[in-house]
């Protein structure tokens, strides 16, 4: 094999490693979002079995982060990446810490609903957790696009969602008070309803964390804790500028 | 100045740079610590500017972790640092984003001393959740020395402190649903308090993170999702084989 053959071939072989690393966080990620969806059917249909199955599931998603971290530690090590391939796997590792608690929050739900399915349902069947259940999966789902597109102008889109998240959250937590001042047998009902409507609030705040390292990793600006019209001003000033970071 | 004096000064100055973070961590541990520990005074004892001051206090925390994690790039990126160089940096990357979260539940817990402050304070005055503040301050105490003195096996004594925390944590919230029973009146305050618990009960799981990332970085073993005593297990039968992996 002639030398610049060889280099050719090493870098190819570096590019693999990038690209299986970024296909694993995906497929971590949509193994995730079908255990919040499951979850959350467990709960809305008061179906024990398959609560327990999301509780068990968790074992997956937290071997697939041990296994992407480790991945990424042996690329660091061999490989030396430096500028936006170095900002990959620093993003990937922060990604897939998110990914996993996303996992455990299933979990909890998951616990919860396979427990609530034994006791009555109320009137209403949990149709205020559906409607968050979804806004947060949709959320969920849209944060993963834009690391799968590398794109940070729709990951401040998205990011933006978890207000309206919050928002929801604030509103069902009250109802929630309401119901147990009214009726206080319903207490017991209504925390665990509460915890799961928490564990939705959280997922959000993950989602909106993967958004940030979506950002991140494009324009190396670590956006963490800036208000989302801040870095939308920002991304516009860097569009203009022509964008120098990017190409470093 | 020499060759060997050259290369002496650049592997000194990498040594610099790896103690300064380490140091740094520390530092933002130690701020993490007085923010928890001022949050529950804040509470236990109807102090609002306290708990105001807490929540102020948090941007600087979220200040510390983008300082530290953009020092571990730019060592990742110019330094090149394999195998427990390597480990420590990836561990203090995860280490901080606990301290943050751990700030973040402090912040949580500050906002709502400042609000019960102005409420009728409970005739045990707090006593359970200061009792659990204690507790958890002492384990994420205990976490940070195990940091800072690089011990796999005092990491794993204080990993187990968590299931106390837990257990402490289940009786308060069963106390909290006593009472919101007992006296429908008190369900808004004793929801307060059971986010508190809540809110410390979750400081108490990123402690035992810290300690898991301790021994990460000294065995290079991962033993997030494994039991404790799989931990000690595996750390005995290291030490009777000669600990190979450490002295990579």
């Amino acid at each position: 094999m002639e030398k610049s053959d060889l280099s050719h071939h090493i870098l190819s072989r570096y590019n693999d490693d990038l690209e299986r690393v970024r296909t694993n966080v995906l497929e971590m990620g949509g193994f995730v979002e079908e255990q919040l969806k499951q979850a959350v059917a467990a709960l809305v249909e008061g179906d024990s079995r398959l609560g327990e199955q999301v509780a068990r599931g968790d074992a997956q998603v937290n071997a697939m982060e041990v296994a992407i971290d480790d991945d990424c530690s042996r690329i660091l090590a061999t490989r030396n990446p430096a500028a936006s391939d170095l900002r990959l796997i620093v993003a990937v590792i922060k990604t897939i810490t998110d990914l996993e608690r996303i996992g455990d929050e299933a979990e909890k739900i998951g616990y919860i609903g396979s427990r609530l399915a034994t006791v009555e349902r109320p009137a209403d069947r949990y149709r205020e957790i559906k409607n968050l259940g979804r806004l947060v999966g949709e959320m969920l789902h849209e944060a993963l696009d834009a690391f799968a597109r590398l794109d940070p102008e729709g990951a401040v889109q998205v990011a933006r969602k978890d207000r309206l998240i919050d928002e929801e959250y604030e509103a069902l937590q009250r109802q929630c008070i309401t119901f147990m001042m009214e009726d206080p047998r319903t207490i017991r009902r209504a925390l665990d309803v509460l915890w799961v409507a928490r564990a939705l609030e959280r997922i959000g705040d993950h989602a909106k964390n993967v958004c940030e390292y979506v950002v991140y990793m494009v324009h190396g600006k670590d956006i963490r804790h800036l208000s989302v019209d801040e870095v939308e001003r920002h991304l516009r000033t860097r569009t203009q500028s022509g964008d120098e970071a990017a190409s470093s």
